[in-house]
C-alpha cells in the first residue's frame, strides 16, 4: 500500500498490491467530474464504456460519471439495475450479458459499476464472465460498499435458496470513492456501514478501534474529515488482507468474515430485508465475541468495549426474535464450511482474531441466546 | 511438459505447466475403471464428486467413472446434460447451479465432466462460478474435445446471438483421456476431430505434420497406436501454447485460432449444425492458407500439402454455398477482434503462423470465394 496524492485535487490514493493486477483506490470529496481522467490512467486503450448503475441513483451520480466520460471520444452505454437485493439474480445477469452483446462490447471495453453492493457484485460478475473477462471500475456509492464490497474482487449473484452462491474472483482496475455520494444515504443505511468499519478495528487494528471510540459522535454526524479517515483506514485494512490472500486460499482472508457466519444466518432466518447487512454484522460480532469470552479466549473488558462502540454508533446489538435452531441450521450450510464443519472467526483481543472450527452446537446456541 | 508412466498400466502422462495450477493429462486405452485413483492423486481432500455428463453417453462411460469413484467412500451425484449445442445455454447453466446447491456441494467438492466439448465447456463454467470456483476434472469422450477443448481452461456458454460469448478461464485439475471412448463415435464426428490435429502440425510442428501425411490411412481407420500418438502430440502442442499464455494476453495463444475466424463465420452463417466444428475448421484453414498465399506469405507448395492432407483425412475443403458478405459480417463481430479489426492467423510455412490484422475486406472475400 502506498498513499500518495494524484493530479485530481484533494484525492488520496491507496494501492491494492496484487502483482500484475494491482489497482488503485482513490478517495476524495466531490471529484467524480474528474472520473474519466483516473479511468484513462489505468485503461489507456479504452474506447467503449458500459455504465451499469443502480436504478435509484441513475439520474444523479451515474450521470455525473457519464458526463465525465463523454469528454473523451469514447462510446458510452448505460444500463439501469432495479434497486434491491432481488437484482442479484441469474435473470438480471442474463439481461446484462445480452445488453453488453447488443452494445458490441469487446475485450477493450470497460464496465463502470455505479451503486452499492448489489450493483457492484452483479456488474463485477458480468464483467468477469463476458468474453471470459473484461475490465471493470467500481464506483461505490454507499458506505458499506465503499469500505467493503468494492475492494477485493469478490463478485457474484444469489440463487433463490442461497446468497452469493455463484460468482468469481475478479479484481477491478480502479475503485473510485467519492464521499459526497453518501450525502443522500438514509441514516439507517449509513449507520449499517459503520459496522464493517468497526470490524476492521477488532480484527486487526487496535489503535483504529480506539480512534473509532473517540470519534463515534463525529461519525454518526457524518463529519467529513472523520468519515474520510475511517473509509481510508478501512480500505487499507481490506487491501492488506486481500493482498495477502487474493482468492481466500491461505486462510488470511477469512478474518474478514468476523461476525459474518452469524450475520448470514441472521439475514437468512429473519428474511432478507428485515436487517440491513451491517446491522446483522453488528449483532453477529456480538454473538462471536460472547462465544470467544465463554471459551476464555477474550477478556470480558474487550467484549464490553465492542458492545459500547457498536451502541455508541447507533447499531443494534440484540435480536430478541432470533430462532436458535433455525440459525444453527443456516450456519451449517454456510459456504465457508468445509466437510460440514462450522468455521468461526473469534477475537482474542481488540485487534486480533483467530479461526475456530470446533465450536460445539451448544456453544453456538448459547451465543445466539446471549443476543436475544 | 514431462512425459512419464504412472501407476495405472499403459497410461502416458503430460503436464500442463502453469505454476501453482499445473495439471496432468493422462492418455491411455481402456483405463477409466482406474479413474478415481488418478483423481485422488490431484485432489486428496475430495469427499464429494459431481459428475456432469452428456445425456447420450450417460449409461456407459459416465457409469464406468461413477463405479470407479464409488470404490472410495465419496458421495457421488450425477447430472445428465441433454446432447447438443443448445445445452450450452444460460438456462442449462442455472439448472446445474441449482442442482449443485441441492447436492450440498462445497469448496471441497470436485466436478467431473464426462462428454464432448459442450459438456466440458458447460460443466467447466459451472465449476468456475459455483462458490467462486471449485475443482474440475475433464473426461473428454470425443476426439475433438480430447485434442482441443478439454485442455487449456476455456469454459463457457453461448448467448442466443453469439457462441462462447460468456465464460471464464478455469483450469482443470486433471484431464483423463481414454481412447476406447472413441470406439462408438460416428465416423463423420471422428474425422472432424482430425482437423484440429492437422492444425497443430501447421501452426507449430512440421515434423508432426509430415507424420500425419504418412499415417493418414491409419488415422482414418482409427488404428490404436497412431491415434494415441496423434492425441498425445496434439495435447503436447496445446499444453505448451497454453503454458506460455494462459489467459490469451501475450498473443501466443492466438495461434490456436488458425482457421477459426473463418470457421466461426462458416458455422454462424451456415446455421449451427450444418457443418461440424472440425469440418468448418478444415475449410477455414483452407481459406486462411489461400489468403496467405495470395499475400505472398506462404509458398503454393505448402498450401497444396495442407489441401492434400485434409483431403486424405476425408475432411471437406470447400463450401459451395458460402455467402461471402454474410461471412464477412460475421467475422467483423468475432470476439477476438479489437476495436473492430479482423485478426487472422496465417501460415508462413508448414509449422509456423503469424498474426495479421490488416487483411482487407477484398482479400477476405477472395479467400472465401476460393473455397466455393
Amino acid at each position: 500500500m502506498v498513499a500518495n496524492e494524484t493530479a485530481t485535487p484533494n484525492l488520496q490514493s491507496l494501492t491494492v498490491e496484487l502483482g500484475s493486477h494491482s489497482y488503485p483506490i482513490h478517495i476524495g470529496s466531490n471529484w467524480l467530474d474528474h472520473f474519466a481522467s483516473q479511468l484513462v490512467a489505468v485503461a489507456s486503450d479504452v474506447s467503449h464504456v458500459l455504465i451499469i448503475h443502480d436504478g435509484a441513483i441513475g439520474a444523479t451520480i451515474a450521470e455525473r460519471v457519464r458526463q465525465s466520460l463523454l469528454k473523451y471520444s469514447w462510446r458510452v452505454d448505460s444500463f439501469s439495475v432495479p434497486p434491491g437485493e432481488e437484482s442479484k439474480s441469474a435473470t438480471q445477469l442474463v439481461e446484462i450479458w445480452s445488453w453488453m452483446l447488443q452494445c458490441r462490447a469487446d475485450r477493450k471495453s470497460v464496465v463502470v459499476a455505479v451503486g452499492g453492493g448489489v450493483t457492484g457484485d452483479l456488474a463485477g460478475f458480468a464483467a468477469a464472465t463476458y468474453q471470459r473477462g473484461i475490465r471493470i471500475a467500481q464506483v461505490p456509492t454507499t458506505l458499506l460498499s465503499q469500505v467493503d464490497s468494492s475492494v477485493g474482487g469478490k463478485t457474484g449473484i444469489n440463487l433463490p435458496a442461497a446468497k452469493n452462491m455463484i460468482g468469481a474472483f475478479w479484481q477491478p482496475s480502479l475503485v473510485a470513492i467519492d464521499t459526497t455520494t453518501l450525502a443522500t444515504l438514509p441514516q439507517r443505511e449509513y449507520l449499517s456501514g459503520l459496522a464493517e468499519i468497526v470490524k476492521y478495528g477488532v480484527i486487526e487494528n487496535a489503535s483504529f478501534f480506539m480512534w473509532l471510540e473517540q470519534q463515534a459522535r463525529h461519525l454518526i454526524d457524518r463529519q467529513a474529515d472523520a468519515l474520510s479517515y475511517a473509509i481510508r483506514h478501512s480500505c487499507q485494512s481490506k487491501a492488506s488482507v486481500v493482498g495477502a490472500d487474493e482468492r481466500e486460499t491461505s486462510g488470511r482472508r477469512a478474518i474478514l468474515n468476523y461476525g459474518h457466519t452469524f450475520a448470514h444466518a441472521i439475514e437468512a432466518t429473519a428474511g432478507y430485508g428485515t436487517w440491513l447487512h451491517g446491522e446483522a454484522v453488528s449483532i453477529g460480532m456480538q454473538m462471536a465475541a460472547y462465544l470467544a469470552n465463554q471459551r476464555g479466549m477474550l477478556a470480558s473488558e474487550c467484549q464490553a468495549r465492542q458492545t459500547a462502540l457498536l451502541e455508541s454508533l447507533g447499531l443494534p446489538i440484540v435480536w430478541p426474535a432470533a430462532d436458535t435452531e433455525k440459525m444453527l441450521a443456516a450456519m451449517r450450510s454456510d459456504k465457508k464450511n468445509e466437510h460440514g464443519k462450522i468455521r468461526l472467526i473469534l477475537p482474542t483481543q481488540i485487534g486480533h482474531v483467530e479461526m475456530v472450527a470446533d465450536a460445539t452446537p451448544e456453544e453456538i446456541r448459547q451465543a445466539i441466546v446471549s443476543c436475544r
